[in-house]
């Protein structure tokens, strides 16, 4: 089988040595050139997954379309600002039979999308599936015990790509949640950034840990409002994801809130991390949409505040703790808000 | 208004400075009377909460009925398997308008027993909560923002204790599930031990995310088999102390199963920890009701191999990988049995 990688980022490149561990012909397309020399010529990827050799079945092309052909199944795993512009360089091309399958994490400005509508919206003939989950390129790169989740609204489709991408370390679950799975996954990097902040502030593992735990109560809300199911939050897209992101120093989101615990502007932040901090603009949209939609994030608002309109961290942060007395479970009380 | 607190342990220590520091007069007793002289003699608990000046409305009693003489509230501190005994020696003095307030995480070994259940037996009239949530000891001392919650059957109680114990710095919401509160504070020790093993094993972020969302889908299992609410499982009480417990290396628990990772036998580990380490029990009591009551626990049940079977930790984190392929949806449908 013949499988297209579109983004050859860290999480990309992992997953095309995953799948060409397993035998598959990967063709990997990336609008940056070098990053395609540094495949072809020295068999690595140094700027995104260093100190990986990457096998001679994993082939770099610098033309998306020839990227495609033939490939059953379409991987996208672009930053989320630029899932649209591949589409449309891809529209006339892609035939209905292709699966596509998203690796990308984020919702839409202004329109609101998760990414597996953006690419429904330019190919309404074609399956999608999203992967997701607590899943470091750099971790699943060295064969680390991993578990995600894929989901899709075609059972035929998330137990073919359950068999495709399985491996013995690196264990894949089905879920039928698309929706769930893709907030979740999307808006876990909000809370990351201001888990960050928390830590950059000097606060502790238990302020981190109630950041937490409330964050994924917000998504929650957000997520049902949206349609998800409930339990798609408690799994591996939901608190699994949120869990490793808020965690480790892999995470750039969690780093970049770091630098802002610690007094650096976002603009500053963003620089000393120089790769794509996928939350940032997650905030602005979430934040947008949790204002039309009138479901009640204050992380995400206290965020929102803190990145783009200089709230000072700390204040933010002690405004969390010092709101209303309330009950946990009337918290968690969800409304299904149809948008 | 006066609290009594039985078990002068780093938890019950760090409420008891809670409390004096919003002028409550606090009586607190232990079975050791080394450490209350400590308070007593020089206004510190160095064996549990080392580094801490206690104020002098802090008041050690070394006759625990006196301890409890005219408490409007009586918190209980000590290690689960001392709270039987506790209760046992205080039953002739208690008089049913005191409030009892658990701190104690367990259940108990041979009859199943969630830690209010045990007071219960003694004292049937008189209205039992919990505190629980993501919390070291260590850094509510040290005023660290910190939420946790408060259940009670009692909605007044719960109302009452939230009052008596939220400050600034640490924030409590209110539930009414206490089952769901108790058996997530309680199991959560199971997972922190196995995510020790990992880390000890030298897995990574995205293995430990893994176990830790696979543990919350095991605890809830159990939990809503015993009738407990899901939701309770997503909060601070659920995924929040378990994720503060199995990342922080304040978690004795998470420490002992380092140790355990990195090829030391379950006794080193104990004597290296050299304090109660509630999990170890748990386990045992844990696996044995997951099998009165038909719930599958396949974490617990390969902790109960590596603790009390002599199993390989790396063997048994490999099966857990490698089983049949499961919907993650699916895998937490769960039946409630009622015991």
């Amino acid at each position: 089988m013949r499988i297209s990688i579109l983004g050859a980022g860290s999480w990309g490149t992992a997953i095309s040595l995953l799948l060409a561990k397993k035998n598959f012909e990967v063709r990997v397309w990336d609008r940056n050139d070098k990053v395609l020399d540094d495949i072809k010529l020295n068999r690595k990827n140094d700027r995104y997954l260093p100190g990986i050799t990457l096998p001679s079945n994993i082939i770099p092309k610098y033309d998306i379309k020839e990227a495609i052909d033939g490939a059953e199944m379409i991987v996208v795993a672009v930053p989320s600002h630029a899932v649209r512009d591949v589409c449309s360089k891809i529209k006339d091309c892609v035939i209905k039979d292709q699966i596509f399958i998203s690796l990308t994490k984020g919702i839409e400005d202004k329109t609101f999308k998760r990414m597996s509508q953006v690419i429904e919206e330019f190919f309404s003939e074609n399956k999608v599936a999203v992967l997701s989950g607590p899943s470091h390129a750099e971790e699943v790169s060295r064969d680390v015990p991993t578990a995600v989740v894929v989901a899709s609204k075609h059972e035929d489709v998330a137990l073919k790509v359950q068999d495709t991408f399985m491996t013995p370390n690196f264990r894949v679950y089905t879920n039928t949640d698309i929706i769930g799975v893709e907030i979740g996954g999307a808006v876990k990097n909000i809370i990351a950034l201001a888990a960050g902040i928390s830590d950059g502030l000097g606060f502790g593992d238990n302020t981190k840990a109630a950041l937490m735990t409330r964050g994924i109560a917000e998504i929650a809300r957000l997520g049902i409002a949206l349609g998800a199911n409930p339990m798609t939050f408690t799994g591996l897209s939901g608190i699994g994801d949120l869990i490793v992101t808020c965690m480790s120093m892999h995470s750039r989101n969690r780093r970049a809130g770091i630098l802002i615990g610690k007094g650096k502007s976002l603009k500053e932040a963003l620089e000393e991390i120089n790769m794509v901090v996928e939350g940032v603009n997650t905030t602005k949209s979430t934040y947008q949409l949790s204002l039309n939609i009138g479901v009640e994030m204050p992380i995400t608002t206290e965020l929102y505040n803190v990145l783009f309109n200089g709230k000072d961290p700390k204040l933010a942060v002690t405004e969390l703790m010092q709101r209303d007395k309330k009950d946990e479970l009337e918290s968690m009380l969800f409304n299904k808000v149809v948008i």
